[in-house]
């Protein structure tokens, strides 16, 4: 009963004329023939794809789920069909290195394609997204010859990746791990241990799994720092490349879930499972980390997915259910009733969804420019300022992307009143699958004392400088223009209020080590705030300069912005007093009496 | 796998220290009897019920759900054994009259009932719910005749009450109902139509269920002027009690729904069914709301109740989950890791769902109380004073427990990471559970615009002068306390700005026909937090007076009480902002542009 269209307009309007895509991506070497056309072709594409193929999947596979019978995962049906069209799409080495097969497209459209696969089908998202994190740790972290085995057939398609991390025991505390690999002597290991919640760790859709998975060499020193990598495949694979024996990887069981019931989370067994080192021993948490960062962004894609998909559903029923009359008048005096969209507090909830999702979606493009920027420029200094910009926006976009995701799909439910309750709308469904992205990849706690602890603190403070410089150049250069006085001003506070509470909490958390901990999740909000306002001054000097071509969509992203910097923006002065308050009234209260 | 275990020390805080039920009670006629004893005796057995018999089918229930098969619904296992145990202690009849066979307690006993079977069970709740304000209803509107025969058994549980609003055509705006009573000539109505989301609607539980209808007389005005209220059996009742043949009535269908699954709700076809009309011709809302009043104190009840369940099964879980270390250094060195307990994020989650769960239950016993008042108080202004209190909380304490029992329960979830997730924790069934709560009896929104709309309208703004009196009363006994200045201080701060911005609304609503609608929502959440702070300012005042006693009990009701000023109030903050916006953001785009 959910109905799904790629929003190309608004990706084609923050690419190529909020960001200049074209002139920055076909700058950058190996980027050359990626013109403004190539990028349109390719989401256009992927829109059908979306459209067509995976979204008319995503209400039969939530009520199927998975199976799990005999040892066998099976994904819902249509699944695998769907999958095949995927694959042989090329959408799995859509940013892959040309070398294995890839068609080594930019970062930045990577994006798009992942929020139109999660908004089309959130679970069907996560076989071919966990081999995207697979494949950027093998090819930065690998040996020749695991690389010649195993990333051509990940970027075709035909074999997936699964990333083991998690342990009963172990989620967010990785230094706890358990799972052991004992060397074979022969440059192979012996991989033993139990691994939970590992999405798409088997299926049915491909004849083999790559499994990547944290463990312990028998010398290794305690905590995290003891702790490495290794490939371990489902299946063996022959030197001719076909598939051999299986090896001692099985599934235990799958999770019952709250949602993505289509997508198979997975208990994994290693049971002296035959493994591959991956990069150097006892650094397997930096090896796992260059596949987390792509990870994480992803998850913000696909909060922003739901948030989307659940706007475009809320706006259809506002404008189809009558029921009651506009304040001001009757809209339709020749109907029994006005459609709801009349409501101001319909409104409300159907533009903080807009606001926000158009203001984290040019925030999540702007963040994975800055990464192709990071990995291709030629100029040292400019690559390290580009990747200081997404090391500073990953934890932002994926813990705003999934903590409004959750607000704004339990929003949209709300405008369909009971009908948002029951399952054959599917708005239930947004909320449920939506909900494990402020889970996985790390919480978002994590996301924020990553932000707070780690990127706040790295270089003395260079990344928050650098934001900080490339914020007040927009400042500098705007502040003049009374026609953008309403967006600029709003901005210009929430970016002095920001400044002003991150030199409070580096001062204070000399003194109080509980600090961070007490304030990091409202000061990643208040951050995201101030981003998606960012976002919203240059997307609305972007729609003004277009104010004569008497095109609505210019008049649209004016009134939303609007929206934003007066009922979403002023959030930001209760995050002030909240974080203002320390850590005293969270730590006052002895464990005993809680 | 989850637990419960009543908060029976904190219930006798509020009853007996804060409020002196006792001497409130005992003074009302027919309550001479309601010792503090009675009461606590009372919430002695109901907590082992909801302990014992309760909670252990709370999760098999969600996960066998209702079945609905040749006409009939079946309740999950264990349901009809439990609910004779509840009919049979006498607890559906807890506050009917002693006439009908009833026990005559008090309304603010029933909400300490409302809130441990909730907690235990919400869908089970359900069943005996419904039926409260079924009686209700027919105790105030029906004939004598009706009231000998349907209150009796539905006092004793023997038979259930439901009620049938909704239509697919409409929810929020009841005008629109088509559902048709003609008369038969003898008394009685042919009522046809057909009904949805009927809680209770139907069940193996009990032989009769008598539901409640609103429907239209031939001659009836248009729009919700011309609704009339029927009483329609599903099974005939012979003259000497026994049941007779099957009435016109019968269940369509049952919803699939995202949560309380262990609730029938039900599809309700009536086909020329017969029924006896209720109250005046006509006037069938005003007494469906009689009822409507109660159920929606029994939703904010049931909000409540799913947030203390979490907050019990996360401090446990806390207590209990072993992963990294504390910021402020190990408290367990001997052990691998230290509970999360220790991080000052998780105290921050525990804190905040404890903080408002405590306001909420101190708030909506009050509102109980003044419902007693209202009904039974011997002085006519005494009277009109407390039903004009009940009358504006209401709103507050259905939207308010809801609404934060949705974002408590979702806190909750987060404080286990993954397990969060997997529906064996328990967690995620509380989030799906409790979110019907922000939708029936009226949505949220509704809620709100009733408390802007009618309660601010009512008597020339009495309602609000009134709490503003009441309130003043507390700030001006307790200003000159130094040791509450800390809770004083900010409960004073927020009434101020709550009167402010009730002021700034009533005089733009004047110009600004929209604006009630863009605001309702922030405004109902802006004097639900000032009335949570009010309650914290009575609750440290009476936990102050025994300071000196050595119980940690109280010393941690001060702890708490500074968490809600310090880290919940702050919110009032920006809702004060974002009403101020008014309603242009909302109202500026024009629906095609959405």
């Amino acid at each position: 009963m959910t109905t799904y269209t790629a929003p190309l307009r608004d990706m084609r309007f923050v690419l190529h004329e909020v960001f200049a895509a074209e002139k920055t991506l076909t700058a950058l070497p190996g980027f050359e023939d990626v013109t403004a056309d190539v990028m349109d072709a390719v989401l256009e594409e992927c829109a059908k794809l979306c459209q067509n193929v995976l979204h008319p999947l995503n209400q039969s596979g939530d009520q199927e789920g998975c199976t799990f019978k005999d040892g066998q995962v099976t994904a819902p049906k249509g699944f695998k069909d769907a999958y095949k069209q995927y694959s042989e799409g090329g959408w799995c080495g859509l940013t892959a290195n040309p070398d294995f097969g890839g068609q080594g497209l930019p970062e930045a459209l990577d994006y798009f394609v992942a929020e139109m696969v999660g908004s089309a089908n959130l679970s069907f998202g996560l076989y071919p997204g966990l081999s995207q994190g697979t494949m950027l740790a093998i090819a930065a972290h690998a040996t020749d010859d695991l690389k010649k085995v195993y990333m051509p057939k990940l970027v075709s398609g035909e074999w997936q990746g699964a990333m083991n991390l998690t342990e009963p025991h172990c989620g967010s505390d990785l230094g706890l791990l358990r799972t052991k690999a004992a060397p074979n002597g022969d440059g192979t290991y012996n991989v033993s241990g139990t691994k939970i919640f590992i999405s798409a760790g088997d299926s049915d859709l491909v004849d083999n799994v790559v499994h990547l998975v944290l463990a312990r060499l028998p010398d290794a020193p305690e905590g995290s720092r003891g702790i490495s990598l290794f490939l371990v495949p489902k299946m063996f694979v022959n030197a001719d490349g076909s598939l051999g024996a299986r090896n001692a990887v099985s599934v235990g069981s799958i999770e019952h879930k709250m949602g993505i019931k289509g997508s198979a989370t997975c208990v994994m067994n290693f049971d002296g499972a035959k493994g591959w080192l991956v990069g150097q021993p006892h650094k397997g948490l930096a090896c796992m980390f260059t596949m987390m960062n792509k990870e994480r962004m992803f998850v913000g894609a696909q909060g922003i997915s739901q948030s989307e998909l659940a706007y475009q559903n809320a706006v259809t029923y506002a404008k189809d259910r009558m029921q009651g009359r506009a304040a001001d008048g009757a809209k339709y005096p020749n109907k029994s009733a006005d459609p709801i969209i009349v409501h101001a507090d319909i409104r409300n909830k159907l533009l903080y969804a807009r606001s926000v999702v158009e203001a984290q979606r040019a925030l999540t493009l702007y963040a994975h420019m800055q990464v192709d920027i990071s990995h291709r420029h030629p100029d040292a200094a400019t690559r390290e300022r580009a990747d200081d910009m997404a090391g500073l926006l990953t934890p932002i976009a994926k813990a705003g992307g999934s903590g409004f995701g959750s607000e704004i799909t339990n929003l949209c439910l709300q405008v369909f009143g009971g009908h948002g309750y029951v399952r054959e709308w599917g708005m239930e469904q947004m909320v449920r699958d939506v909900r494990i992205t402020e889970i996985y990849e790390g919480t978002n706690t994590i996301q924020s004392l990553d932000l707070i602890g780690r990127k706040l603190g790295l270089g003395g403070g260079r990344l928050v400088k650098g934001f900080m410089a490339e914020t007040d150049a927009v400042v500098s250069r705007l502040q003049g223009r009374n026609d953008l006085a309403e967006f600029v001003g709003p901005f210009k506070d929430a970016r002095a209020k920001l400044a002003a509470c991150t030199q409070w909490i580096v001062e204070q958390s000399q003194k109080d080590p509980n600090l961070r901990s007490a304030v990091s999740n409202d000061y990643l909000r208040m951050f995201a705030l101030t981003c998606m306002a960012w976002m919203w001054v240059l997307m609305v000097e972007s729609a003004t300069a277009k104010k004569d071509s008497g095109d609505s969509f210019y008049d649209a992203k004016l009134h939303v912005g609007r929206f934003f910097m007066t009922k979403v923006l002023p959030q930001i002065a209760s995050l002030d007093g909240m974080i203002r308050a320390g850590s005293a009234p969270a730590m006052n209260l002895p464990e005993a009496l809680f």
